[in-house]
């Protein structure tokens, strides 16, 4: 009766914030002061993961059934300014369970889910090889308008996604794609697939890393068919300390009967918290003719600051 | 002395979270598949209500009064964008106690309030009766700029509500309205009525719904003064079983001179849970020779999913 | 060992809100209804402050140190449009610790920190001298995007600030500030001064206030040194009861060449709680010439209601 009395107390006492708990604001901020050849210094949003915000929250409706919503702004930490329209990164609605889950709205398509996930230099956006390097990390529709999404459970370590969109009677609007990938002990093996109607572009990316302890080797394969693109990266995460990661890599990508574009990067994450981490690193394009992707650097020195909240 | 201990502890514990109890996180997500006669097939957000999310907080000054405000944003969730600028929906602040409540700011008006109270299917957006056949449902202003609100306390089930806006200077941006309503036992009775500078319209709505118990039944009466249109719906809401509610219900529009125009809905809506709800509907507008709201169907069937958090 | 379940249990039954202790949704909403000279009565949000909403966290690093950040937009509560695009109040991520504190991002810069403290009528926007009469105070930039900002810790009362802001490529965007202030006992005395590319100016300011306990006497000084604009205010802050301040201040602008400029302000606030103020007063601009800012009423009365969460 005590006890109860106390709970009682506790849910009153907490009340107001137990109203809360149907949502929750979460977001990450990261800044990087970047200086690039032949460039001012300039201070950018999103050196490692674009900076954002959003609301999201999970029901559990029995059964182990769940309704689940995610709505998330893109915004710019330098100076304020949202990225897109609105929840311009996701909006989704949906339902998982045993099942897996089913997504419907703006989702990131399942050929995203796995494109930098074996890249070095943490698939930094203003660092990372396979972000400044390949022609293809750039180039595809991350998330299409009136999108579905369905993702497996795992087996045994093996899951998988497609995702496709509504044309809603307009025309070369679709976006399909897949991954499958494999995750168990050291290994992890990925490969995705994407057919982009607004890019007129069909992708495919292979990526795997191999943890070895003293580092954990990488490997990405990525291939645009339409533009005949072929391109590649390796690189290895050596953990030198219990919270400061050292990484390096390389990537190269080359479209048909151009010249190859190539560079390299290396990075330092150190992690002053579990949610906040500083980094700094280093990526010289190697004097190729042409950068893959627009505004690329011909090198670039940058150190930032990433917080999750 | 000790529960004062316990209570001090549980402040102590969730202080954090208490420092968020003077804000509410809320919103709404509504997403529906839906394929109308000759489109494709769409994913629209909004099927039932609007989606929107929003900050809300009340405040006890003491001796009944309390201060309360509502920043509100509309949002698709279809394609994560916002619906008008900034909290577009509804953004006021006032006060409230025994002498009922003053908003001031962007509010929706008193005719508002009351106009889909008594509407068949849920009064679902893109499937119920009044939302697809009215001419009167999507014309009007429905939450002016600069608007001055005022409800009454309940007497003995009677109520009632008044609005209007400031024009500051600006000519024909008045928006004027009341409602007047009763509740109790089984019976609601509504009158709103509207005068729209903005719209250069006047309308009267009347509602009245009877709960049998076994079914609710529904009626619905507006009038659009200066384009000479007359409208009334009928309706049931069946509750089939404990968490599952069917409803049917018919709206005819007719404009003076002009030939009627009419359609009827069934919709069933499930509750999986307090905060989610599938439901799902068919909407038929029987031949109409014009409908009386732009992009309105002539037949529809949708299914969707509603969660409030 | 019973606290320790009790303390539990308390964890337990606030757990989802406790998920929200790394980010605060806070805000404030102003709403005033003012009478001005030869104009229509108007509703307007940020009477006395502009109205805000906005996320903030401080992660404890250990040793002292502490990551924070802050996203900030500004909205008007009349109508619910937001001003500026996305977070255009403030962005700012950084550290603090025994150093001081560093921010990056858009921020308000060190000359905007001690711009009005000095103002009578609480500094309010739509009624205050400084606000009304000082061509200085509408004028400079106040935070520019791309900004460097670190405040020293206090040493004895005394503290100050620099900030800055990188141009990256763009010419004519820089925009220096500093001030260095004392708090101690009965006095404050603030120095700020801005060189602001933006606005090709360069603004001085120089404030100090005495409380005297039957009242705070307040007095400002401010030079636009290009426009050749000097410009001064005096008043008082009067404690009429223990939540009820009555302030009364006089303003005077004079561009060099030009016919001086000057009004007076008499406000009072009346606090409801911790939270919620009420407040009302009057302007007049003593039939000035010429006003120093665009849109300040020849005089102005007005009742508001401000509330922060």
């Amino acid at each position: 009766m005590k006890k109860s009395l106390v709970a009682l107390a506790v849910l009153a006492a907490s009340g107001a914030a137990m109203a809360q708990s149907s949502v929750q604001v979460y977001g990450l901020v990261d800044l990087v002061l970047h200086k690039d050849k032949n460039k001012a210094a300039a201070l950018t949003s999103g050196g490692v993961n674009g900076s954002r915000w959003g609301l999201k929250g999970s029901e559990d409706l029995g059964g182990g059934l769940k309704a689940n919503f995610l709505l998330e702004q893109g915004f710019n930490a330098d100076d304020g300014t949202v990225s897109g329209a609105g929840f311009g990164r996701q909006a989704y609605f949906g339902l998982s369970g045993g099942f897996g889950e089913v997504k419907l709205g703006k989702i990131w398509t399942a050929y995203d889910d796995i494109s930098g996930a074996t890249d070095a230099a943490f698939n930094a956006i203003v660092l990372s090889p396979v972000w400044l390097i390949f022609q293809s990390q750039y180039g595809y529709t991350y998330n299409p308008n009136n999108g579905i999404y369905y993702a497996t459970p795992s087996f045994g370590g093996f899951s998988g996604a497609v995702s496709t969109n509504l044309r809603e009677g307009v025309a070369n609007t679709r976006v399909s794609a897949f991954h499958v990938k494999y995750e168990g002990g050291p290994l992890f093996v990925a490969l995705g697939y994407q057919d982009d109607e607004q890019k007129n572009e069909k992708y495919t990316r292979i990526g795997a890393s191999y943890d070895l302890g003293v580092a954990k080797l990488l490997g990405t394969y990525g291939r645009a068919k339409n533009a005949d693109v072929d391109e590649w990266s390796v690189g290895a995460d050596v953990p030198v300390a219990s919270n400061l990661v050292v990484s390096v890599g390389y990537a190269r990508s080359k479209q048909d009967g151009m010249k190859a574009e190539q560079g390299w990067s290396l990075a330092a994450a150190y992690a002053l918290s579990k949610r906040t981490t500083a980094y700094a690193g280093y990526f010289d394009a190697n004097k190729a003719a042409v950068m893959g992707r627009a505004g690329a650097p011909d090198s670039r020195f940058g150190v930032g600051l990433k917080h999750t909240f």
